[in-house]
């Protein structure tokens, strides 16, 4: 049995308490929260569960065993850094922290303390990512060659991240949790529509030395709400709508090659269109799934499927993307690439 | 009466005569094409039309008044400016030449010789983007924010052009039309998965000085086929889907608009989402509405909507964009821009 | 403060406890059901509530005001009746109950004890089905001419009632709360698929004196499931599709009209098509809605929107239907359409 | 080569022209109809085909060997019948003629004279309705169960025939072509908006021996087209929708199937959801095929897909409906059904 506490009990608390509640080998034991009203919500809806008005009275309450942090992303590393401490198990809400250092501070922190450090990237449970994952693995699709995701609406302009902070991690999440190779670099351009410097409408591309490419479209000021996601391999490719009740994953018999004709020196490209296939789902509650993920590895000493190593490898992308709006979209190198230095590419290294 | 040839009879080439065929005040004279298979196919459709084999044999045909160029990009240049030189009226297929330069001097040619030099950017003559110009026009939209534009589907891999060449054409042409700022500056980026180093898939922003963004999304390998534009303003939305039947356009009376809140020294943003409006649109085909336009701009000496001026600005984009790519994405300033140059930006000129 | 008692917490029960909760004026008092599971699920979410195993100790509990049935049909008359010789007053559940002569029954007894006898058809209380009445009580519409609707899908076959008493009930009581005109008629066709004699697809025509037509499709057998209803006025019409996340409700300016071409003696028929609108609903709970509606009509002694007449009525139609399959289709006329039988029409009575 | 003449060059008439035009071993000789107008527009697309005022003209042209009627439908029988006393092999647009009685003199007479008789029922000829006869015939569906169609849109209405008449016959030219048992009966129900007695809206319930049932539901005024057209088996189900550009087929992995509960001595009904399957189906223009059919049929003496007696069947089920929309909806057994008479049903035959 694994007593966790869970710090905020905002937008999301609530989601997180519900699951926990329902995991196994897992009890809730106090959610803190600073606001009142807050609190008495809790209490009215779960009132076995204690409500405190400090993170510390989770923190250093010696009977809980696993920190939750549901809190605004600025406030991420320094309670889970004290939680890491005291030799807390760390659940860190996505994005995990506001910037590389801190996540690989963290990432070491729970090495040390022989603690699990995990990020609650929930996509990765859903029945559609798992599928689609599934399908890159067995090699369905062929070689992947992109992935191409929008992700806007109306939504509530964030006061402390930009548009790209507050939705594109659950696509890039899926993106590093799909593709096994390591982005070479990143693009990112973008525009604020308010005075705070805070961009609401933001693109990205992500750069791979094989020639995959990723793409990302992101906006608060959409008038449509789209959660729709393309990955094509050389093979198959397969569409992906969130909002589409039952038919989430199409799968598409399509796929394309080149061959040179010689006598026409020029490039010939064959395309297949065939059959679509949409397969049936697994519907069990991606957010279970995530909280029943953490306790198990607490108990088995195991990594999970969103792990901390993942949840950097995003905010990695995110900070390059800051760097190149920050430079009018110049391309941004991730200094995790590893690779060598293509030549004549005026670059910034991240 | 306005006598036309038309050179090139290939995939468009069959739909421009059929147009011009029905257009008031014109005669289709004779059509050129290299291939007698494609002659032979007019002949049957099409008995009363001419079938050469030579561009020539148009050109320096003294009956002919106007011709209409349908081939491939890069032979544009050559075969208008003999045109022009011969003190013909000239309509190009879209993108109207391979460069900033050669357009130019096209431009300069046909005012030299005091002749109709023209584009056929077919969408503008659609009842959607005359529709969607009208609400711009006449501010429904308020300040527009944003155009955002998906056009994919599995394509023909061109030989002569990348992806961006073959389909923005269309979707810069129609910024360009609803919106009146010129551009500052480009930002692209793209894949080839071919050999050739032409791009299949690429993205493109367009940034403006006064805060307004575009943003293209094109790709020649994706097993759906999308036509889709959002054009935000802070009154309104526009939500234009090529693809559907009977509602291409949807205005949503959802717009946002910022303050700042003192007391916590952060921005306030108001959305406001309300009813969706569905106009009824023009249903007359577009091509012919472009040839009419074409032959009544040559009998009253007037500057059609599609003109040579708006075309150059097209490839005015395009040019920048194949720079960017080039140069990892990085920001290709427009000279035309006619802006002073902002401060620690390591730009591109074009 | 209005004491209301549950009776039944199976599917709907819960969600009926939600929202008497939340409901003004109201203490919800205690819950009955047979299933030791169901009131253990019970004390679970709402630990304030007492669980009782038996249907009597809230019609009997003098504390109680006013007892809401949600159990199988078979079982309202019997429960409701009770309830109301004790003094309660009663919302019943849809359909309200088996026959007619039962609904008659319960309607004279609630109004001698001077309490007040509601059903719960939902639907009424949607943002949706309100704006669409309003459009019809507006002449928005013009005359309105038919009413079609779909409401299919894989569902759980019921035992005692068939596809119609199950699924009907909604789309018939917003055909009563909407058209003022009382029908004339029906006709019903169906099949059993099973082996019990219990329709699982059935199809039911509602003839009105005046031209106006209804018609309903059931099914618990669809792989898809559709909920769609088409309204059409004389000078509007209104496409009702409840699976729409937000365009639930579309208003095209649609109409058509006749007059005679004298010359030719025959009718001439003019359409009209037109813009689009698509209205921003209301987007409160329908149930809670309705049980603010409840509790208020007690409280101030008014008829409900979904009152008991309206329950009735629908009530005669589903009898009909009955009536009519049974007799392979026959006509069924509605005694209570109070009209001069029509000339040779062979004719059931109910 | 099959010489053939065309008579009614109205809506239709043009695409026949061009599709015989492109038949194998056939040649549009002639076309007749009595408006100039009709006739101008044949020779300026068809300057090869003579244009006839008269259809005596055809019929008695010793040249010619085929007649294509695409006149209204009372006009059918007298034409065909001319046609095939002249021995002529005759094509009839559908519906076939306005009575049972009519088309079974043709059919008579044809067989006599040992010509081919065929009825143009264009739809059994797409890829959409070929694949499902196929999944039907292939036993992947299971037993069937039910066919449930739609064919709603504001539409042109007819001066000679109801909306059945118009719109049904395609609908049940596919139930025809796909469901072997023959219909028992049939119940209809509809009304008319005009004052012409000829009905705007229409159902038609036909119902069958083993418990399928069909259902069609027709409109023409409806402010959306709808084309939709499901099909049940206990196995799998499939959903048409004929206005889907890439997706017209859907087979789903969904059935139900049912059995005793001894215990609560009730039925007990099994569901199964699966995957979804869209097979690429033949792009093959119908018409094409239709006249391919019909050209190759009358050179090698065989019955066509879309033969004869597939047209009566059609017609015997719209007799039918007219008989029971003219009796309030009573049940009208078909004469050819060959059943005992069941028990205790009050029935028309026809």
């Amino acid at each position: 049995m694994v007593n966790v506490g869970i710090i905020g009990y905002g937008y999301w608390g609530p989601n997180l308490v519900r699951n926990f509640f329902a995991a196994k080998d897992c009890c809730v034991k106090s959610v803190a929260d600073a606001r009142p009203e807050r609190l008495q919500q809790l209490e009215k809806v779960f009132p076995s569960i204690k409500g405190v008005r400090n993170a510390e009275e989770i923190i250093y309450d010696p009977n809980i065993d696993a920190v939750i942090i549901a809190t605004p992303v600025f406030t991420h590393f320094k309670l889970a850094k004290k939680a890491l401490d005291e030799g807390k198990h760390v659940l860190l809400e996505k994005p995990m922290t506001s910037s590389i250092e801190e996540a690989e501070i963290l990432i070491n922190l729970a090495e040390q303390k022989n603690v699990l450090l995990m990020v609650d990237h929930t996509f990765l449970y859903t029945g559609a990512v798992q599928k689609m994952r599934q399908l890159v693995d067995n090699q369905d699709l062929g070689n992947i060659k992109y992935l191409d995701s929008t992700r806007i609406n109306l939504g509530l302009f964030q006061h402390d991240i930009n548009v790209l902070w507050d939705l594109a991690p659950h696509d890039i999440s899926i993106l590093n949790y799909i593709v096994n190779e390591r982005p070479y670099s990143v693009n990112s351009t973008g525009i604020t529509h308010t005075n705070n410097g805070i961009e609401n409408i933001a693109y990205l591309t992500v750069n791979y030395a094989s020639g995959f490419i990723a793409h990302f479209n992101c906006s608060w000021t959409s008038p449509v709400k789209v959660r729709m996601m393309l990955i094509g391999g050389d093979k198959k490719m397969i569409l992906y709508n969130d909002l589409e009740p039952t038919e989430k994953i199409k799968v598409y018999d399509t796929g394309y090659s080149h061959s040179n004709d010689e006598e026409k020196n020029r490039v010939l490209v064959d395309y297949r269109t065939g059959d679509i296939h949409v397969p049936k789902l697994e519907t069990t509650e991606a957010l279970l799934g995530m909280a029943n993920d953490f306790i198990s590895c607490i108990l088995e000493k195991k990594q999970p499927q969103s792990s901390c190593h993942l949840g950097l490898d995003v905010v990695r992308i995110l900070e390059a993307s800051n760097k190149s709006i920050k430079h009018n979209g110049q391309e941004v190198v991730l200094k995790s690439a590893n690779l060598p230095v293509l030549p004549n590419v005026q670059e910034i290294l991240i």
